[in-house]
């Protein structure tokens, strides 16, 4: 059946045709679904999502947005939220337990069944971010002295409940990783093979505690389904799973994309303006503390531009451009070490290159900008001034660009968080302090 | 066996321990041998990789960098490279051709066997960045009057040229999709059934000149391992799968924010500086130009600054703190527009917050300058200007933020290229003229 939209479900609640309401639930995707219920009370939810199996209602819940999932866990009462949290894929409830009050997330827990409990419990126990926090329990895995004919027909019995039974994992007796075979090797292979004989051995796992960046990063350059996660005696613990990824690489990529803009990364388009107001007005006043700094840096000049006002003109646009090339290294490198290209490995070449980039870009502005600032102004040496500042600025712009985000990784902190303020405080206080420096040494040639 | 590091592949080379070499090729993830041969010559690469099968070079080179296999193919003669093009998945076969001159694509398909031939120039046939260009024509297919026994016997026979056998395509007599099942439900269903009973009918499917960012958003909600592809008949013409999007998703994203950042998406890290310097100088310039533009603003103001040089110092804090509440505008619009957050249906609105955020900051910000400034040079008026000119100016950054890249969208332009620069160009000038044309006409008090 085609799509319903808000007002529609809204007029058919309201005329208690629940009938065509289970239809939708059940024959639509369950992302179509949790798209078209997001926008109605908790309550509404709850009776729509009533209307179907446990299991179906979970799926559409685990598609609703998060921020959505916490409002309907807040409003409806624990036991409700505990029958969508025991069927629901165990990373996406360990996910919405962490968002909730401790009390709240405690009480939800008890109204759910011992194994979902403890499995949720486990992925809760990760640090967000982390392999252990967005990987599943649910992975089908298979004894090594079984029969093709045996594993399938395990398979067969295990796969309703499993998220994926195209990478099935080999475990010897402790629980322990020892190979990986896929459901296509075992749909190609003689019934009578073992598993042994058909299972891959080399294979590749992470720990629990690796960051989810890096999971994201090998799975996209393995190609894989789903990745196996292992604790330090490479006991199976879970797996993490394509889909999983693929809101990892979304929710990275705008994470590196909101720090290099200073935003906050709780931020998005329709965020109550009041709220978005809070999240920007603290960074925007770290910027402003550093534009008083760069006002401070010119403050040191005011005899100067006393003498030659021309300088006023001139001033932002050395620091303008500074800012400019100094986003483009900090992009360049910032997103470099998101997807693998440079690691503190390497970094010293990157610096090199982006300060010689810095250099030559400078040279080129500078002579453009030192020809057209000669003329405008009918002044040599002014125009010699922007050249030579251009020049050390855009050096400034490529050293700080790249120096920053390689520094903040080797802190082990975000390459990208606040390294665009320090950037613009180099080049614009740079920028500014050398403009206006040389103009002060030069001024008898000036006025 | 353990990674090979390229210094030890030049040395079994040399000592012709091709065995080493061979087993390395064999036993390891073709990502990583891949990662291993990119440092070699294209002549090196090409003896590799004939030490193994057909196929497996295949695998090895379609892990190879896009850049790193032009430029093998570019060394190399035709006839190798048409060995590796009809292995390798038909997809990234076209995208190599693609990127080679045409002649020279011709050469290297007239090598290719004729099937393989027709698939890569069918995908080659659909622009860059649609699903068409994206998509492979190696899935697997059913008739829907096959049994579930029937229909596990063929995907036998044909899994081991098909890129996913997981879903599988239920088409008619003309090949036009009717239905779609997965290997879970046919390992599940008793071997007598028909593939039209547990087929599921309602199909999603996408046109094969969508938007390769659409597919990947579609196939993210939807937790899709393979998108179905057709045409206007509904004839199945591919599909594009999982880890394709997962590369579309990082580069859209790289895309973006280097669009933002005013970067050529052919630059990386390592990209030889003198190119560098040749992809970032244009949109330097540019800036330049801009920056010229808002020198120009302040130079009308020549005159009020030579009466009251405490100005000039002030004038950058409201210009710049225009940029980054533009910037922070510009990337919450740019990211929820690639996001589908908002699209131009809700394009109002977001216009509407972003003025409002940006008056509030304004606001916030402005008093804590306005108090500064009227402190630091003790002048209750400047003081004034200040505030009403940061008030005006985070207006004018949250109008331009939102209306640039919404307006950029609507003319079905890229939101995020060339953003920044209209963006940067509204809050200097803005700035400048509000702040400089205030004090002007308050000169009166400032002096």
């Amino acid at each position: 059946m085609r799509n319903l939209l808000l007002p529609e479900i809204q007029a058919l609640l309201k005329e208690k045709r629940l009938d065509v309401l289970k239809e939708f639930c059940e024959e639509s995707h369950p992302a179509d679904v949790a798209d078209a219920l997001e926008g109605l009370d908790p309550e509404d939810i709850s009776q729509i999502l009533s209307l179907v199996s446990a299991e179906r209602a979970a799926e559409i819940f685990g598609h609703i947005q998060d921020h959505q999932q916490v409002k309907f866990a807040d409003a409806v009462d624990a036991k409700t939220v505990a029958g969508l949290v025991q069927e629901m894929d165990p990373d996406d409830s360990a996910d919405l337990l962490r968002e909730l009050d401790e009390s709240d997330a405690a009480e939800i827990l008890r109204h759910v069944r011992k194994g979902d409990r403890e499995d949720v419990k486990l992925i809760g126990s990760y640090p967000e971010d982390t392999a252990g926090a967005i990987m599943t329990t649910e992975f089908a895995s298979l004894r090594e002295d079984m029969t093709v004919d045996e594993a399938l027909e395990s398979l067969r019995r295990e796969a309703p409940d499993k998220e994926t039974i195209y990478t099935i994992y080999v475990v010897d007796s402790g629980g322990r990783l020892t190979g990986v075979v896929s459901l296509k090797d075992l749909i190609l292979a003689a019934p009578t093979k073992r598993v042994s004989d058909i299972a891959e051995r080399d294979v590749i796992s992470m720990s629990a505690d690796a960051d989810q960046a890096d999971v994201a990063k090998k799975m996209q350059d393995y190609d894989f389904l789903a990745m196996p996660i292992v604790d330090r005696s490479r006991k199976l613990l879970g797996i993490v799973t394509f889909d999983d990824v693929m809101d990892v690489m979304r929710d990275e990529a705008t994470e590196d994309m909101y720090y290099l803009a200073s935003l906050n990364t709780d931020e998005r388009v329709f965020t109550n303006p009041l709220k978005s107001v809070r999240l920007r007005a603290p960074w925007l006043l770290v910027n402003l503390g550093t534009a008083i700094l760069a006002a401070f840096t010119v403050s040191l000049f005011e005899s100067t531009i006393a003498k030659y006002v021309g300088l006023a003109v001139m001033m932002p646009i050395v620091a303008g451009m500074g800012g400019n090339a100094g986003a483009q290294s900090l992009t360049v490198i910032v997103r470099g070490l998101a997807l693998g290209e440079v690691s503190i490995h390497g970094a010293w070449r990157a610096l090199m290159k982006e300060i010689g980039v810095g250099f030559l870009n400078g040279a080129i502005n500078g002579a453009v900008m030192g020809m057209i600032a000669g003329v405008w102004f009918k002044n040599f040496w002014l125009g010699l001034i922007m050249f030579a500042s251009m020049i050390i600025n855009l050096v400034i712009a490529g050293l700080f660009g790249a120096l920053v985000p390689l520094v903040l990784r080797t802190l082990r902190l975000d390459p990208a968080l606040g390294s665009s303020i320090f950037v613009t405080t180099a080049t614009d206080v740079g920028g500014f302090f050398v403009f206006l420096g040389l103009s002060t040494l030069l001024i008898g040639h000036l006025v």
